[in-house]
Formats: C-alpha cells, sequence, structure tokens
C-alpha cells in the first residue's frame, strides 16, 4: 500500500487538494492501475485531517472513475485507466507559399472587425448558460426559434413568403447541398457559366450530372436555360457570381416560367450578396414572385457575419417540404443548437440589422474607394451591388496579368478561372474589396498597375 | 421638419436615451424614410441639452445606417431603411402524438444531466472571448489544435494510429458521410444487416448503390462480405447496432484481408459506443491494426457529449487524404470553429476523460438495473458495451409487442425495423438504457411486463 503524502500549500479545500494530488499520482504513474489505497480512517490519521475530508476525496475519484471501491476490500485504482495526453500536439505544417501573397482582393474576404464581436460574444454567452436543454437533439430542420425570426426576417428584408416551417438550417453552403441533392436525387443541375467553382467541384466530386449555362447581361439566359435539357437551375440573381449582373424582374420572370413549362423543375436562388447594394434599392427575391411553387431560395451567414459561422438555410416549397419530411425523418441538424441560439438572439435584437447597415457602409466606401483607383485605366463592371467587381483590360492576357500581379506581391484571379464552358470577357479580373481598405486601395492599385504596364 | 420631443427619463446618457427615441420614431414610421432631422444645434436648443450629446446620437445613427449625412444639408433618414420585424414568430405547431410516448427505452437517449455543462458554458465562453480571428474561415478539415488533440487522444484510448493531418472534422455523422460519399463516389457500400437505418435511407435518398450484409454472433461475415460484391463495408466493430455484438479480432483481421484482397476497397470503422465497455477491457480500434491503410475511422461527440454538440471526424488513410486534398481545396469546415476551440479545451483539459469516467459509471448503473429488471423474464444479450441492448420474447409477435407498449404509455422499437433482407431474432426488442433512471428500471419494466402478458 503506497504512503500518500500530499503537501497541503494552497487556499482549496483540504479534500480538493487531496482528490488533485492522487489524480496526479495516477497520471503520473506513482499509483498504479489495480494498485490498492490507504483505507480512508487510516489516511486521515496519517495526514491529519478529519474523515470527511478524506471521504469527499475518495467519493469524488469514485465518482469520476479514478478509483473503484468495493465492500469490504477498499479502494483501488481503476485498472486500464487511461490519460488523455498532456503533451500537446505537434505545430502545424507551413503553410504553402501561395498563401503569403497579399490577398486583399479576395473575393471570399469578410472584414470581421466591424462585426459586433463584443455583442455576438455576449449573445453566445447567454444562450449558452440559460439553455443546458439544447444540448439534447432538436429538429433536424433546426429549432423553431430561429426558423420563425429567419422567415419574418427574409420577409420584412427581401419580400421573401414563407412559413417558418418551410426553413431548413443546414450547415453553411456544404449542408445546404448535402439537403438539395437528396431532394433531388436525379435532377440534372444548369450551372451559371462563369459561376461558382464549389458547385461545379462538388457535382465533380459527387459523379452529378449538370450543364453549363451562358450568362448574358441580364443573368442567367432562359433560352439557353430551355435548350439545356436541366431540371434545376442554380442562379444568383441578386448579383451573379463572378460577373457581378444583377437580374431584372423580366427576366426573373422569364426564369420562372421555364420553371412552370414542365413537372418538377426548380430553380434555385442563391441570394448571395443580396446584403449590400450601392446604387438602387435592392430587388425583392425571385422567391416572393413565385406562385407556382418551384423556388429554393437559400441563403448563408458567412458574408455578412462571419465565414466561421456555419450556418445557412434553405426555404422549400411546399412540395419539395413534403418530400424532405419523407427523406430526412431520421436526420438530426448540422448546425449546433446552441449557435442557432446565438444567431436567433442577434436577429431579434436588432444586432444584426444595425450591423449590416454598418457593414453596408463600410463595404460601399471600400468600392468607392476601389472604383476610384481603377478609374481612368481599363473598364469596371458589376459593382452595383455585392462585394466584387470585375475589372476589364481589354487585349491583355489574364494568365499574363495574375501573374505579374503575384511576382508584385497580390493574388489575383482571372476571370477565365470561374469558366465552364463560355470563355470570360478577355483580360479581365474578378477583384473583391470587402478585405481592401479604404485608404489602401489607391497603393495596392498603384502596385498592380506598374507590375501590369512594365 | 419634425418635432422630435423625447421624454428623458431613465438613468442611461441622455445621447443614448436620444438615439433611442430617435430609432423608436423610425421604427414606427413616425419618421419617415428621407426625412430630414432638425439640424445639431437647433435640436440641442430645442430640447435644452448640450450639442455634444445630439451630436453623439446623430453620429450612432450615421453609424448604424439609420441617418445619411451630406455636407451642407444635414441629415435624413435613410432611404428604403427596412426594420427587423419585432412581433416573435408563431408558436410552433403541436408535436405529434407518439412523441408523446414515454421514450426511456429509445437508444438515441443520452442522460446529458451527467454533462459538466457549467464547466463546457465556461470553456465556451473562454473560446468565443480569446479568440476573435476564430470568425475568419479555418482549414477545411478543421482547425489544426482540435485535430491535434484528437488525434493524441484516440491513440492513447483507442489505439488509433495516425498524425493530425489524417483527422477531418465534419458535421455530425451527416457531414461524415458528405465527406465519404465524396471521396468514394462509385463505390458500393456494404451494410450491415440488421444496421443504421440513418445509412440505407441516405443512401437511398441520394440514389447510391448497396448491399445488405448479414451478421453473425462476431459481427459482419467476411465470407458474406467477400460474396457480396461490395468496396467498401460499413462496419460497427466495437458494439454492432443493434445487436450489440463486439468484433473479436479474429474477425477483424478477416475482415482487414478482405479490404487488401483488391484495390480500392476500405472498411469504414464506426466506432459508435467504443466508450463505454462493462465486462472487460475495450478492444482497441481495427484503425490500429490496419497496416495496408484500408480503415477510415469514424466517430462522433453526439452520445458521449451530447446529441446536440455536432462535431464528427474521420480519420483518413494516406491514400483517401491525397484524394481528399484534391477534391476538397475549395471547401469550408461544416463545424462552427467556436465549438471546435471549446471542444479542444474539453478535451485537453482533461474534462472530456472525467466525463466519460462518470458517464460510464452512470450508464453501468443503468444497465445493470434493467439487466436485473429483466431477469428471469426473457433473453437478454449485446449488453456487454455501449447504450443499449437486445431483449428477445421467443414465440411473440414484434409488432404485437410495441403495439402493446404503446399502449402502455412507452415506445420501443423491434428488431426488424433495422433490418434490411436478413430477419432478426423472433421477437426481440431493442433496449436503451441511457435514458433510463435505475429508479425507475423496474417500474418500466413492470409495467411493459403486464402490457404484454395481458
Amino acid at each position: 500500500m503506497t504512503e500518500l503524502t500530499p503537501n497541503f500549500n494552497d487556499k482549496s479545500p483540504l479534500y480538493d487538494q487531496l482528490y488533485r494530488y492522487i489524480v496526479s499520482q495516477i497520471r503520473t504513474g506513482a499509483l498504479a492501475a489495480r494498485e490498492k489505497l490507504p483505507s480512508k480512517r487510516r489516511l486521515a490519521q496519517h495526514l491529519g485531517v478529519s474523515l470527511t475530508t478524506v471521504e469527499r476525496a475518495y467519493g469524488l475519484l469514485t465518482a469520476e472513475g479514478y478509483l473503484e471501491s468495493r465492500p469490504r476490500s477498499g479502494c483501488r485504482v481503476t485498472p486500464a485507466l487511461t490519460m488523455i495526453p498532456t503533451e500537446p500536439p505537434p505545430p502545424p505544417p507551413a503553410r504553402k507559399v501561395r498563401e503569403q501573397l497579399n490577398d486583399c482582393f479576395s473575393t471570399s474576404a469578410v472584414d470581421t472587425s466591424v462585426f459586433p464581436f463584443s455583442t455576438w460574444a455576449r449573445l453566445n454567452r447567454e444562450a449558452v448558460y440559460q439553455n443546458p436543454d439544447l444540448l439534447q437533439r432538436g429538429d433536424g430542420e433546426g429549432d423553431w426559434g430561429l426558423r420563425g425570426t429567419l422567415a419574418g426576417f427574409l420577409h420584412q428584408y427581401r419580400g421573401v413568403n414563407c412559413t417558418p416551417e418551410q426553413v431548413v438550417l443546414a450547415a453553411g453552403l456544404e449542408g445546404v447541398m448535402w439537403v438539395l441533392l437528396q431532394l433531388l436525387p436525379k435532377a440534372v443541375f444548369a450551372l451559371e457559366d462563369p459561376g461558382y467553382v464549389f458547385l461545379r467541384r462538388l457535382l465533380d466530386n459527387l459523379g452529378r450530372s449538370y450543364v453549363p449555362v451562358p450568362m448574358d447581361e441580364k443573368g442567367m439566359s432562359a433560352r439557353a436555360l430551355e435548350a439545356s435539357g436541366a431540371d434545376v437551375a442554380y442562379v444568383t440573381p441578386s448579383h451573379q457570381f463572378p460577373m457581378g449582373v444583377s437580374t431584372p424582374v423580366a427576366r426573373r420572370s422569364e426564369l420562372l416560367r421555364w420553371a412552370y413549362g414542365k413537372e418538377r423543375r426548380y430553380l434555385i436562388e442563391d441570394d448571395y450578396d443580396s446584403e449590400f447594394r450601392y446604387t438602387s434599392r435592392p430587388i425583392p427575391a425571385m422567391q416572393g414572385l413565385d406562385e407556382g411553387g418551384r423556388v429554393i431560395y437559400v441563403g448563408t451567414f458567412s458574408r455578412t457575419i462571419a465565414p466561421s459561422i456555419r450556418v445557412a438555410y434553405l426555404i422549400l416549397p411546399p412540395e419539395l417540404l413534403k418530400v424532405y419530411h419523407v427523406k430526412f425523418g431520421h436526420a438530426a441538424a448540422t448546425v449546433s443548437r446552441f449557435e442557432q441560439e446565438t444567431l436567433r438572439r442577434f436577429l431579434a435584437s436588432g444586432a444584426y440589422s444595425r450591423h449590416l447597415r454598418r457593414a453596408g457602409n463600410l463595404y460601399r466606401r471600400r468600392r468607392d474607394a476601389l472604383v476610384g483607383a481603377l478609374e481612368g485605366w481599363g473598364t469596371v463592371s458589376g459593382a452595383d451591388a455585392g462585394l466584387h467587381l470585375l475589372f476589364t483590360l481589354p487585349g491583355r492576357e489574364e494568365q499574363d496579368l495574375v501573374a505579374r500581379a503575384a511576382r508584385a506581391g497580390y493574388r489575383v484571379r482571372g476571370l477565365e478561372e470561374y469558366c465552364l464552358r463560355e470563355k470570360g470577357l478577355p483580360g479581365t479580373l474578378v477583384l473583391g474589396f470587402a478585405g481592401l481598405a479604404e485608404e489602401e486601395a489607391a497603393g495596392a492599385v498603384g502596385t498592380l498597375r506598374r507590375a501590369f504596364e512594365d
């Protein structure tokens, strides 16, 4: 039997010091698995502490599984007790060189400095502390509170018509596509060309069928869509990615007519970038125009709150909602319930609206600064909304521009990178400005200009 | 120009009262979009407050986008300002009757009362407040810290051999399957029969191929697997769901030999329920036995922490890790970074190990109570590990037992519900005990017995 001789030397209760001492002895192996401990009475005598102190420490150790207690044979260290490693994990591998380029023109940048982080942190703390019941499994579609708040919000802000039942929450756009691909297992998807690379890669990864459909200055061409043979069109009418065009109401109607033309046709409206609009009132969502239940409305908070907040949502039309209930009866929500509740409070308190206005003002200034810096050099387009614009230098080779920018220390992307079959405008760069501070725009553009004209 | 006449009547600063008053006027429509506000000087005079007070209020309103300020023409209400709805969302629809049955025998129950919630809440608060940088997009695989901690933890606890690079985090088992289906787009899956209903539904939803492979008393039959023509077998060797068998080492070797027998064969080891084992030392994970890089190890925290904590993980063998890097280059993580960091702290502080031991003790007592209550009535099997057992009443009709239980107020599930092609043992119920308090076991079993023998 081991002699235990803790050194009582801090201000915490004696039983707690004894408890921690014995844990440390087990961790270091000084007390081995299966080893018998002194009886409570004997240890109390040996240490000169009360029996109660030893009883509380042993009780805690037993409750936590460090010790096993058997009637009439005392306590012993639990056999096969493995401990959590105390060494820190190895350091992460070095980053790739590409990522060391200045990425201020990234189209996925978000300036989180404008985000009211302390409000978010406070709401998160309250959401967690006040709701231990959120540990339990919730509805697969997400919790009712956030779904209802979101339905009201989207109605007010975007003219979306839906009940809370129609709202399904998902872990980012990945989670949204996870739901859609199960709801539409046989659909051939029409993708905007040029368009969002993630979708193309995803469908490639899964071996699913898709057809690229060309864009014109109003968005996806309804005639080309009709000719494509696709069943489901994925469109970004608020601010097309990457062309930056906003689809006018007449074209939206044409797209809806396409959807109504045949059973099981759907439009997926990714309302990406709809929150930021600089030259006119936002156009309400296509979903609000849809009388036939053929629009699936999709949005995320990755741009408007922060990239790491993995909450996105689908608004399912009634027919697909029925399919959802059949197919997802056993599914669990993919979004943490605590984060759902934090977001609900953020929306319902008005903090999100205030943040959108602040962020909109910031991004407007950044857009103005970048547009100003580019003035008199090339052509800017697609800058009426969203967080990126197109910049064209006719007669230039895109690859050459991208390479020259990289040599000058900047990472920029050419429009061709987003093209499937269509070729983009010649010599066109896709420049994001959400991560480009006003006071840096002129300098960054100046550097690019010298690099390009060198 | 509107007369503004706030009623200064609380203890907050005057500028804040003025700010809130103007917001309320805009919200109620008393101040309309585009309406001009009085000049700062004039309003200060009118209200008898200092110019600074009005300046601060107007400044805040402009920063938040309620007002637009133009040089030499003063402030006006922002045009097209839409407000967040202030009405609460409608109440949720009434629950289905089925869910009003006592679900204490649920196989997916988790007793979150044993979870150290205040520790979790504290770690969450610290993780959020100390890491505003976690708002930014992180690695698609998840953050290095948690991946490293998890690799060390799984090595110690489960004999898993991997580097942190091999760890990919995902939003629950849904997120895990999302990754696997993209890594293995053409694979035919072998599913345990009986087995986990979620997988079958998922593959059905996506139109993917699978074959049911029968179980024997050692787990999935390697011979049947060989004959099935499948490429990828999904197995639960720690505690098969729902049969409850643990696959012995000899059978694990046979399964590995099957995987080595042909290119691109993989075993997905879902180490579900491995944390709780009652009669002998846990068998190390199959992944640790695999010398050929053919085991994909999968686990979640849904049972061991809480169902709403949507963090699961895959350990990818090196060949598939290469495929992952190619296919998921653009993908974002599906797990909130704040929750990742909370979990990392929970693991690294030892709180998770302590919780596992406490929960293991609790579940052992509940298992003993349920096994004790069932003694002398029917046959219990599969109770050596995990959180459920099989209870067989030979000669009885399962549907009849389930219906009788429902009439007596309890929801129970029959084994047939989990079967694809194979038929389960006759008259067998799958009873979970994680949600059944010790002191309630005898009563609940007594009620079932009266209902069954009535």
